[in-house]
């Protein structure tokens, strides 16, 4: 089948590979309709994750997007079967350990991360483990290209603000409005929060923002802090959420809340340390998470809220190509910043 | 001061009576810039509370819906003074029992329920006990005709939301698009429900929650527990939401959820009693929650979500009268159904 | 094998049935080291549940509550294997339906009632759907005596806890002191509940409750809620559990509560519906929770807790005889209220 | 009065002071019945607060803790009257700005920190500010040697294991076996910890801890956090709770918890940052909470669960002296760690 295949740093190109198939009872082959970049598989194609994708294949088959149709079912899946139409978390999990059954699929030991762990989905067809755990129906409601963001970005955006504890009323700073950024303002919003402040650099994804119903702060044009300072009174946020990863922004998150507040992190940090303000911490009174998203805990909800018209995906949906021109995608995702997402039609 | 006063059932009509002062030092004098008759009321107005309104004055002043300007602040209000903008809860709390420390202000000992234990709102001006915690601010950006609402009906429709726990993702039925439901279906959209079934008699309510985003279903036109099980797929909804006081409504919330899901009750019904179907509750599994709304716990986000545009109060506004002429103001409201509410401006 | 059989209202008798055995890939057959009768059992030695066990065998093996040995695991089980000590669930879950994934494996319209939808655990041997969802690990620290509590009466105790919401301080009031009720007192003590008040009519029960640290109260010797309002001078409890499943003891429950306290119900009414004070519920602010326990959500933790020496199931353990003198430990624990429990080895 | 003053680092001692008196209607004056030194005074001790203790007096009267009657209450108190035996929170709230609204009187804008804002209670008498909020009564179950402990230390074990929201059946690693640690350890069984691991180097401290339940590990015998991980089979605890106040040991309880456990720090860092390890935080998948403790949302129920018996003060009790000798009760306490508490008799 074709997929994208990893070749060496920012060398990711269309190319023959052995087909999907079932390895165990409890998988599922899904043939795609639509895959897709995001910007997570972009430290992958800069390199930085070789030693980690020794299962992904030979040479790794990349990304962890998809929608399609179930092709073959193991004999051990009772949800699924052939024809239904699905999609699926970026990360299996087997459902039945203690982190899983704690509600932390995305620590699940058993599970598989595609496109590192195991075959990518940027291909003709993936097998996902654990289908019953790691796959979620699609309704006719729901177009392939808003599906796409369910297995990641939409959850994500979602866990940021639940993890957030947004309340009715409440005010919320999201710094970063790529795709996470963009849905935990909705999310934050499908929260009741009375005002969103969405920081970024970018006019254009500011004016996404703004869209979406959040009130843009353009970090370039002087302290977001203060701005933010501004907007509520001196008070500060009752929720900060950190969608980039940097420690910079984590940072600013920490200092823009209220005593007390709570700062959700969802981007992933490069960087393995940052200096900490213990003290400040402490005396503001801080509350804090930060982790990977648990798909399965929300993949049913955001589909359903897709379908009901309550999330709107339609603006993120970005640049469409075909599956055998991923290189360019790639190159183009990477340069690009004003590029959201690149769907992929296999 | 002129004030709407109680002469027997059926007969409220505007008089003088004695001027709104100072009683302690909690104690705040609001001069009222708009009043309003609460669908409650009517029970006053029917004679049903002859027993309860000792405290309201000789002849008792009526309501309890007020929006304003402090008059005088006694001597222990510190967070109130003379001039400032105001609206307030329907009963005081005293903020120090333990009832009030535990979030339960509806319940206060040593609260006053305006219109009962003490003169009404329906005047020029009202006294309001233990000012503090019983008033909120509001601001230029709420007019009075909205705020209005912050006080009773909207702070009731968010407890109905919150007391049902509704999750983004949740299928929520209110039952009675009257003041109360319709908040309670915008509350309900505020804490993410994707979708929430309407249901009433009225086509103009219904008009009105269709309007708001809700999914409108007519009890007179059939079965509305089959509706709703339609509409879920023979599911259930999450939450259900009881604003209108009936046994056989309170029967049919009960009916229409899913196993384990929430009844919210904030409807106050006039019969005792009523056979609950305890076998069939444990069966399914029922969580069940009535009461008073503590609208000192929302009064403040319902300010603040209707001056950000987030709540819409304005279809709600109603019939627009003096105060001096509430004699008909309370007639039209006992007769005529499709009346949402009657404003009285002093 | 032998079993204990369902001949009739009164006739349950040791027998040789067919042998447990696999029939379904995920299934278990587990040879049991100790098996009990538990209250609910009497409702169907009673004959109440004659249309229901249809799918316990010919005739019908009685009984759900069970510790013993892994005798073989289907094909798709992964968590258990040939000899491992576990216990289990009274009703077997999918882990996959919606009702499952939202936390209400008891709702599970998969799982099987061990003696009513499937042959039950009173048996040398019983078969176990959804194994790996449905069987808990046993550790050496927990002798068959305590582990056969964890699947059915001390995880229902837990959950009457965890759905009463008791705080740390809280005060509770226990309706009841068979198992389920003295396991409740344990698991509200374990809340951090400051006092935990025990109503029943038999003082050996009510010493048993006083030994766990519970304060009895002999609803015989007068008027249990007035010695609740002067325990709690005047103010009432904030958690009330009732664990007799009367209508006049959910009464009592829900008369004993502070305003907006919670009522936990555990106990299955036999009657149908009952009176319902629908005007002072709401007056008073009540909170209530009805429904089958899942006892997937505790045993994990109910076994753990018994490993730690947290909770003591020692004093329950009652009268221990052999499986096959079945027959005279049903007529016993018919009529002798002073038995706890019914342990039979087979 | 008597009073301990301040002047100069490690200069504390008992001289005549200007007497405590009312200077706000919301004020009362309790005459004490036992003050004691609490860990946090040793900052002001060796003269890390000279330049926030300006509202203390001239010289500054120390101390925050105390036992004692109401000698005189302000016209506005309304809770608290002449003769009333009290205990109060370290530092005063005024119970109506946002933040006491939310529940973080510890933040309130309004309140003063006793020793610091306003002088201190390690005297014969003390001004309460605020005192309806700040105040609790004590009953004659407790005696002063145990209620000294309500308003701060055994507080702030109590709000440690709120807010790391453990569960019955959790395991919990506590550390630092102080008076604050040692009550986290007692609320950590309270809130059902199947097992809690208490970290220290002192045997005396780790033996109290094993009496109250805990299983100790002592960190100079080797790596705690191994041991912590071999107490857990590898898996790590759910909740770890940090009472020393240092990196080292906040990284150590960031490093022994399980997937998305939670940690919660009481400790305050005399450092201002630290190294955090935000790339292992996001892989484990981290919770944290991070503040001082709001007395005022605990007191009651740690008096309650004092008169209970459910807490248990007595072994912490420490060494006692008079307010005269306070100079010397500074001394031993900054010197001898096995000294928990030091106990001052006006």
């Amino acid at each position: 089948m074709l997929a994208a295949t990893y070749n060496g740093a920012r060398n990711v190109r269309a190319a023959k590979v052995e087909d999907a198939k079932i390895r165990k009872p409890t998988d599922c082959v899904v043939r795609s309709t639509l895959t897709a970049i995001c910007g997570s598989d972009l430290h992958t194609y800069h390199g930085a994750n070789e030693k980690y994708q020794k299962g992904a294949g030979t040479p790794p088959v990349m990304g962890h997007e998809f929608v399609g149709v179930v092709e073959e079912a193991g004999p051990a899946v009772t949800l699924f079967k052939k024809g239904d139409r699905v999609t699926g978390a970026f990360k299996s999990s087997c459902g039945l350990c203690e982190l899983c059954r704690r509600g932390y699929p995305s620590k699940c030991p058993n599970g598989e991360m595609l496109g590192l762990d195991t075959p990518g989905a940027q291909a003709e067809a993936v097998r996902v483990a654990f289908a019953d755990f790691s796959l979620a129906s699609v309704s006719d409601k729901v177009p392939d290209e808003h599906a796409i963001f369910a297995g990641d970005n939409l959850s994500t955006g979602m866990q940021a603000a639940a993890y957030g504890q947004v309340q009715p009323g409440d005010t919320v700073a999201v710094f970063g409005c790529g795709p996470v950024g963009l849905f935990a303002q909705q999310a934050s919003l499908l929260h009741g929060a009375s005002a969103v402040f969405a920081i970024d650099r970018s006019p254009e994804r500011l004016e996404l923002a703004r869209q979406f119903g959040s009130t843009p702060i353009n970090a370039s044009s002087g302290d977001s802090l203060a701005q933010i300072r501004e907007l509520t009174k001196g008070r500060g946020v009752d929720v900060a959420i950190e969608a980039v990863g940097l420690p910079q922004t984590i940072d600013d998150a920490l200092a823009s809340i209220r005593p007390f507040g709570m700062v959700s992190v969802v981007g992933l940090s490069e960087a393995e340390t940052m200096q900490f303000g213990i003290r400040a911490a402490y005396l503001n009174g801080t509350r804090f998470a930060i982790g990977t998203c648990s798909v399965q805990n929300y993949i049913r909800a955001a589909l359903n809220l897709m379908a009901e018209g309550r999330i709107n995906a339609e603006p993120l949906c970005g640049t469409k190509m075909t599956l055998s021109s991923v290189a360019e995608g790639y190159e183009r995702f990477d340069k690009d910043k004003s590029v959201f997402k690149v769907l992929l039609r296999p």
